[in-house]
């Protein structure tokens, strides 16, 4: 187990009514605040009405900037930045998904630094100070309710970046699994793989004595797994929903990788594929983690056969090969992303193969990518037509 | 899944050679604080020197108090208090296990309160403000390096009390797995026995759909229980350590409580069973539990048989029966407290039958305890009568 400094300060507000509380959870921090959202998707659940009710009700004042899509943009920021600015605002209510969350997160970045707020995002400057952020959670997914990290694309340079630093951390996240109800099915796929996904990147790593995270992976993992199914055939299954919203949370809150070696390879290839086709995150990460699976399992076949064995139930010893004990539990994982109805290839979508070059370019920018098997321009070019196979 | 509020802000600084950077993190806090520990353990270790030196360098000065026991009494706590307000200290730095801990607790409590400290405990007050509270963490086993509570004891009542308040979750803890090369090996059993106890506190529950955390209580009892062997056979086994003390963080920074109802009966038994015959906390709950599992099972067989199936691998099916199989899991847990060398049984410590109503009336002081089964008095006294079979 590596040495490691873990942190994780969110305050979690889990559950049934708690978005009606809002107002007196913000008013600890702040009387005046910028509300920022997505489309008219919160309007149209009733959301709205109640978060601004609850604000007003407890005194709180607010501006409002909408219009965040996924692969949120740096163009809003930069709008979000003025409005702070100009209206003196010290505190950001991000009511969404991971996208608006991000969107909030960077513009409490941008707020106090004189430079442009995208120096975070190309590592040109370093964040030293930042608005509070804090967060109403509408589809489980990102995690960033309670991350460190934000991912922004920069429209005029179709460059998707992110900036870690523990000073954008949500100060509290409300998570009320009701949310979910009325996401349209594709979203709830999407989030879906983006959280397995999260705990993929943590999990395949080659520190070796990490038997408690091993244990928390595989748990959330299977959860995870064994809820999906349930909310696509009924999307107003609470109990199921109230399982993904939590485990999405605890797959990115930090804890799954202490004492580990994170990996992230998937995410950088992933954010290409999305920057240059603007597809869902979600979407591309199910194509791109059974090709990067079957690209580097040989690194570590003992701990993809123990996810097989842990995970996905498949029994060694009948087998009596770790290899294809590892490669069941890879085939496993893609058919589970084809039951929540995500193509997991990249013809099924479209991408012209002639754009391989130009995305693994952007993978490899800063130089090679992740730590479970260091990739470089090629092993990049590998796997993304491995993800045509 | 019950609503839930989760907040475990404090940072977790953990693995080889931490302590060195104890000046550091507690600098950004004070710059003079009371250093509070138990004996001479820490100065035969030479951690006391590496401490010292640390708070040194950083320009931190430092009163100390020392003499903590286990079972930390309510008298050392005046004084340590007494000693903060004369010298205008507003931050305490335990060094040591959960004794040293709580009672640093305790006297953050105690500074900016007008009245006794001890009424804290009786619930004659609520705390509304206390000082900031780091650890050094020596002996992984109590949590509260990352806990909301204390418990201390006043020796002229022999009352063992506890409070709760996230006032006095420690900003931050260090914890490095070579502190526990040098505990002595009776201690190292206490430790892995209450921190399985703190989950089963949690794990015991009748709450409906709770799948995330019971698969997070099952994969953290099974580490501890896999690692704890282990270093019983070679007490320098830092991967061994290392999981345990993760674990025993985890165990009890209340995330594997979350959704769930808290059951804590156990350790009310326990905490009137250590306040008449002052024993080793950890010891008595080895005790105590083995006989609340048979007392209570029968409130909820198929999460007995889950319990035995997932944490010990007893098959069901094999036995056909679940409630054969959740006796098994009860029967496996007594074993795992002997071969670690842990007596089961009230008579094996000389604990005198008639001291029985005694302590049946503390534990029930304040009316029934639990939730997984409503205790009153005659409960009580029934799983004192079971701890003696």
């Amino acid at each position: 187990m590596n040495n490691f400094d873990f942190h994780s300060p969110t305050r979690i507000i889990f559950g049934r009514g708690t978005q009606k509380e809002v107002g007196g959870y913000v008013k600890k921090y702040a009387s005046k605040i910028l509300l920022h959202y997505g489309g008219g998707s919160i309007k149209k659940s009733g959301l709205y009405e109640e978060i601004t009710a609850s604000l007003k009700a407890a005194g709180v004042d607010f501006e409002e900037l909408d219009g965040v899509v996924p692969n949120p943009r740096v163009g809003l920021v930069r709008e979000g930045v003025k409005i702070c600015r100009e209206k003196g605002i010290e505190f950001i209510l991000a009511v969404g998904g991971g996208s608006v969350i991000d969107s909030a997160k960077a513009i409490a970045l941008g707020v106090p630094y004189e430079g442009d707020v995208w120096d975070f995002f190309t590592g040109k400057a370093k964040p030293l100070r930042a608005l509070r952020v804090a967060a109403v959670l509408t589809i489980p997914a990102a995690g960033s309710e309670s991350s460190l990290s934000a991912v922004i694309s920069d429209e005029e340079t179709q460059m998707k970046l992110g900036c870690k630093t523990n000073l954008i951390r949500p100060v509290f996240s409300i998570l009320n699994p009701e949310f979910c109800f009325t996401l349209p099915p594709e979203q709830a796929s999407y989030g879906v793989c983006d959280m397995t996904a999260h705990i993929f990147e943590r999990y395949f790593s080659n520190v070796p004595n990490t038997e408690l995270t091993d244990g928390l992976c595989e748990a959330a993992l299977k959860t995870i797994i064994n809820n999906a199914l349930k909310v696509l055939k009924n999307n107003r299954d609470y109990n199921a929903w109230a399982e993904i919203m939590f485990a999405g949370n605890l797959a990115h809150n930090g804890l799954l990788g202490m004492g580990r070696q994170e990996d992230w390879a998937s995410h950088a290839i992933e954010h290409a594929l999305s920057a240059v086709y603007d597809i869902a995150h979600g979407q591309g990460l199910a194509i791109v983690f059974p090709a990067w699976m079957k690209y580097v399992y040989k690194q570590n076949i003992p701990l993809f056969a123990q996810f097989a064995a842990n995970v996905w139930g498949e029994k060694e010893n009948d087998l009596n090969d770790k290899e294809l004990c590892a490669l069941k539990g890879i085939e496993r994982t893609e058919e589970f992303f084809k039951s929540i109805n995500l193509p997991t290839r990249l013809g099924q979508i479209n991408v012209k193969k002639e754009d391989i070059p130009l995305m693994a370019k952007k993978v490899t920018s800063f130089g090679p990518v992740g730590f479970f098997k260091k990739l470089d321009y090629d092993n990049v070019v590998a796997i993304y037509n491995l993800a045509y196979q």
